[in-house]
């Protein structure tokens, strides 16, 4: 009953959504990462896209008026392109109007706040629409009762920041309903919250709710419901370990797996902080884990060999796997060795 | 160069003082504790009282007008009560406003906060006074860097929360300080801001800031300085542990004293989660320490006895104190037993 009680009161972390994909002026790819990520991940959430000039690159979707998409089904506007400043362009506004305008919300990842633009602001509370700055997390985030839930959870954790844990967790929640499971990818980042239709930016919230933010994450479920749930930051990172331990603890993992890319040996953009070795962040992830699951443990890892040839990548892989007994694998090859990190977390 | 250039920039820490203090129209002295603990614990910083009502109790120090209290030097009145409601009660606004113009800014550590009251407000900008809300992290603060700082740095650790870290780390400082060495308290929680004068909300930062926040609190010093910092909750908290982290790694102190209430089995309003043996709380603040300071040891573990008889208090620090190898004292009580324990932090 509680649980239930719990679940109304608690804040709702879904997005509104499908989406209609904002493209802005840009030409440059590397400008509009979000864009083309949620048309890789998450095609069933984009009704098409919508530049403010003719020269945008293109996802490839339909191109739609706003109103076109919101016939559609479309029930956003998602800033899909970033700029330099990371701020909303001036040029950018008739179209974020005419969005709203439609009937769409407005969800934005980028450090310019939608809600500071006193125009758009104006124009969503005559409209009734929402501004969504996906990397303000909610009101009202209770601090985290401890309390073991219902359903299974497996949660990407890191040996450093920025070496595979989304892709990590997305590529597994997609192995695992592949088999017919019941999963869903949890996200905690702001790429994987668009991806995901909904999440907890985890490194925006009070420290103090840290852990309530992932307990609310991932919820109560079936007892074979699995979350895969996307790690963030590193044990082992003098400036984000709190983020990545609240994450820990509230999730309560019955599975870690441990993301890592080899021949990385210092934390990026730490060159005094040596990356740990897979037994030693394998280890301290699970001692501290077992504080709220004693059941947890490791099923494997997932290597990032973007940087490796596909022989080196296999003797990398081979001679991890060999080292610590468990499976080793790289999602973006996928293959066997993929294949062999599913079953061992489904074990 | 760099480093003087940072603590231009990091944002200040200190609160305007010497305070006067407000006792509203408190009669019941447990609603009064700011005050009593700060005319006990920072005398220095209190030039006097001052009430809404004439039945309200008293600190014993000078009963002071505003004015009067800034002319003796006073540079802000800090609400020293609290209600159960944690708000500004409509009665004392009268005072505030007289405060404000006087020339005192206000501080306070209420749930309610200042910068709500539109009148406070309003007053606050026309004679260009501070609004200060103790639970309010300063704006700016950096990631971590994880960059060794000089000086030396002492951080009280905990078994669980509310069992005398601020407490500990008061002692300890004050200990330091009467042996004739440059120690300064370091606060980490609203009631030790007001003692210091200064200090960081960790539980109340944002968690991608969390260790940044408190590399802030404890800057670059002097070699034979040291800061005696107020730890926050516990490793072994399944809501708090990320604020512990954050402020272990960006503390990097040479030196831990583990805090603890001989007799507590259960965290507090935590029954499913074990208080952790002293060897393992020593034992996982060291691992997880070494991260950013190498050289990290515990120095011996402080004992809330308030709850035992002396007979049974001695019997229960001899016992872990002989099991653990280390120092075990209770501060309130001193002796030697506390005498030990400051030599084996300076050892």
């Amino acid at each position: 009953m509680s649980a239930v009680t719990a679940r109304i009161d608690a804040p709702d972390l879904r997005l509104p959504q499908p989406y209609l994909l904002f493209l802005g002026d840009v030409t440059e790819p590397g400008y509009a990462k979000t864009a083309m990520g949620l048309r890789d991940w998450a095609p069933e959430r984009c009704v098409g896209e919508f530049a403010s000039s003719p020269d945008a690159l293109t996802t490839g979707l339909p191109r739609l008026t706003p109103t076109e998409a919101y016939l559609k089904g479309a029930r956003a506007l998602v800033i899909g392109v970033a700029n330099p400043g990371g701020v909303i362009k001036p040029s950018w506004m008739a179209s974020l109007l005419a969005a709203l305008d439609a009937g769409l919300d407005l969800i934005s990842g980028m450090h310019g706040k939608l809600e500071d633009s006193r125009e758009l602001r104006a124009a969503a509370e005559r409209l009734g629409r929402r501004l969504i700055d996906i990397r303000r997390p909610p009101e009202n985030i209770p601090v985290a009762t401890g309390r073991k839930r219902s359903g299974r959870r497996l949660l990407t954790v890191g040996t450093d920041c920025a070496l595979g844990k989304k892709y990590t967790a997305l590529a597994l929640a997609r192995a695992f309903a592949a088999r017919g499971l019941d999963a869903d990818f949890r996200a905690s980042g702001q790429t994987g919250i668009m991806i995901a239709g909904g999440g907890m930016p985890m490194d925006a919230v009070v420290s103090d709710f840290e852990a309530g933010a992932a307990e609310l994450l991932s919820p109560d479920a079936a007892p074979d419901h699995w979350d895969v749930i996307e790690g963030q930051g590193s044990l082992f990172h003098p400036a984000y370990a709190a983020v990545s331990l609240g994450l820990l603890h509230g999730s309560q993992p019955d599975v870690v797996v441990l993301c890592h890319e080899p021949g990385r040996t210092r934390l990026l953009g730490y060159p005094d902080y040596p990356v740990p070795t897979l037994a030693a962040a394998i280890e301290t992830n699970l001692a501290l884990g077992r504080l709220t699951n004693t059941a947890i443990r490791c099923a494997g890892v997932s290597f990032n060999t973007g940087g490796l040839d596909p022989a080196a990548a296999e003797a990398a892989m081979a001679e991890a796997s060999a080292a610590l007994g468990l499976p080793v694998a790289d999602p973006i090859r996928g293959g066997a060795r993929f294949e062999a990190l599913v079953e061992a977390c489904l074990a």
